[in-house]
């Protein structure tokens, strides 16, 4: 029931994310079943390419506690983590990775990586995906093809 | 000439880390023969497993455009991107990296990854390496060596 629970979190700020016009995807760090941040991917209002809902999480993570070294903490992710995030989240010490949608084309856990396997880092992180997946998976889907139709204009019709 | 010439900010960057008791590697973003950004890695002072000197300067290159997709730009960084880095380079769309050190153990670029070969973005990077890559070798080995005598103690006698 926890991961059901804060990954529910999680969608919430996913669709936050497509109410400010951002790929929706949500993020939450918890510590001990206290809840650190809840954050989403902020790369347009923010203009910047490394602000995925994961890194922000980290960031802001690292700031509450006063330290970088997230042990023991959970990260709960709409949508599977690219190389930048998957490594972000290795460096950072989580102990606990839960994700909701694969991301075929990017993701760096299972869909295009083999980052954990390479144990570049020397961190065992538990991981566990497809929580919440079907829900994650429809925001992106109906996200791209709200922006796949303004493109070709078929919004203003 | 030019990327000796911005590789030695870099490097003066890495000094800086070095005597904030970082890990010392510096970056420098440019942009038409302009220097956006002059950082280095502030880990331990930010408390942000993010905050490698490519990382903030990405973020600060996006803020200081107010655009995420840094095209165009050449970043130059004294030590080989770790994956972290280096998805985070291919996804701002820089143009040119060129980079010092090697890292045998992190490194995406030529040491550990493939992430460039797998092209999961698409784009494609001018990568140009081995500029200063004694002296950002040498600066990595000074700071590796001091803190391994901090922790032996050695440093008391």
């Amino acid at each position: 029931m926890k991961h059901e629970y804060y990954m529910r979190l999680a969608l919430e700020e996913a669709r936050q994310a497509m109410l400010e016009n951002e790929v929706p995807v949500g993020a939450v760090l918890v510590k001990d079943n206290r809840i650190l941040v809840k954050t989403h991917n902020k790369k347009e209002v923010l203009q910047d390419a490394t602000a995925h809902a994961e890194i922000l999480a980290i960031r802001e993570g690292g700031r509450i506690l006063q330290n970088w070294r997230l042990d023991d903490c959970a990260l709960y992710v709409t949508l599977e983590p690219c190389f930048m995030c998957a490594s972000a989240i290795l460096q950072s010490r989580i102990k606990t990775l839960v994700y909701g949608a694969r991301d075929a084309k990017q993701g760096a856990i299972e869909s295009r990586g083999t980052l954990l396997e390479s144990n570049v880092y020397g961190n065992s992180l538990q991981v566990y995906a497809g929580y919440g997946e079907e829900e994650a998976a429809e925001l992106l889907q109906t996200f791209f093809s709200i922006n796949r139709n303004k493109e070709t204009g078929l919004h203003c019709l």
